[in-house]
């Protein structure tokens, strides 16, 4: 891996912080990728805040208590994306921009990508409307650098462990739709976006986020 | 009062209901004047739902406990916007839409512009972008009457039983910026609102609302 010099308390450039956001299907390693990064960025002396959507805060917790467990389920598509932008907005409210300006690494498992993709490929709304209202929730803060874990479909669902069924196909046109959300977003601005193949062995998709996120860390200084 | 021939089941453009919004400030009387236009309508033979924002379905019921006893108090402008708008999108979902569908008339006590005026009053957001967002929860709503029950703020705190101090000479501030708020709206769409002067007797006041509402009904059929 890149190897850095730890940073100096109030050195030039780091009071903004780095925002870095995993993104992807579930089963593509989101979770071990941020571990690995945060361990790594913590071994070179910096502040990290593991953080998540949704639910990165209490609020957010609640939030989601209401989209599982709300009136018989049927929470109509519109107010869903409302209360998934409310706990982003408060989460970068209360959690991330505060992070930043101390000058720590952020790192969310999921963030603005996700609703996009999920929420677009349920096609209740579009993948524009659904990204402006979470610019909105935001006041536009997007991250530094987004990783996009990227799996075909198939594999996710082999790596949650679940059967393929005629159900579990249809599934997968729905995860294919969201990969095809994640990847249309990455094209969109190559130099915010680290898409990797998440097929590779987890040490080696490590390294490769470490050296880019060096690089970032490196620019800042 | 005006009087209406009692509408035939299945009338021509009774399938699409009406939908008529009372505004403004606490202790204006929004209430009082639902309750008897309202009653009013029954009289006539008309289906009347009786509804109200925030808080008027299950979730929004919930979305309104978040917001009064969350976290510290601290939600964030953005989070408790999109919160209230959250509520309003399920409310015209689940309730406001099949309701006039059937045909009924639907009575609410506040809707969209309460949130402009008081969120816009507020200072965090602005009433252009508060606007924006309700429209867009709602997929373009709109009451097809505005009642606005006008009320100077010194007025609606003697109503409510409120003793003048400067506490509430600040608050009266804040409610003149709201008042101003719902004035404004009404000023930009004349044809939608019916702004009353609520420092008038409750029937007289009850009698004008009918005699518009009841032009409506007419041209309708």
């Amino acid at each position: 891996m890149t190897s850095q010099t730890p940073p100096e308390p109030g050195a030039p450039g780091l009071g903004r912080g780095l925002f870095v956001a995993f993104e992807g299907g579930d089963g593509a390693g989101k979770s071990t990728q941020s571990g690995l990064l945060g361990a790594w960025l913590e071994r070179q002396g910096y502040a990290v805040r593991h953080t998540r959507e949704p639910g990165g805060t209490e609020l957010g917790r609640q939030i989601r208590e209401l989209l599982l467990h709300g009136e018989d389920g049927s929470v109509s598509p519109r107010a869903e994306a409302l209360l998934f932008a409310a706990d982003r907005a408060h989460h970068v409210a209360s959690l991330v921009r505060p992070a930043l300006e101390q000058g720590e690494v952020v790192l969310t498992d999921r963030y603005l990508d996700s609703s996009v993709a999920y929420q677009g490929a349920a096609r209740a709304l579009g993948h524009e409307e659904v990204r402006e209202l979470s610019l909105w929730a935001v006041e536009g803060l997007v991250p530094d650098l987004t990783v996009l874990l990227d799996v075909p479909a198939e594999l996710g669902r082999e790596r949650r462990g679940e059967v393929h069924d005629r159900l579990e196909r249809e599934a997968d046109d729905f995860h294919d739709r969201v990969r095809r959300g994640f990847l249309d977003l990455a094209a969109r601005e190559p130099g915010r976006y680290l898409v990797v193949d998440a097929t590779r062995p987890a040490e080696e998709i490590a390294a490769t986020v470490a050296a880019r996120v060096g690089e970032l860390l490196g620019a800042l200084r």
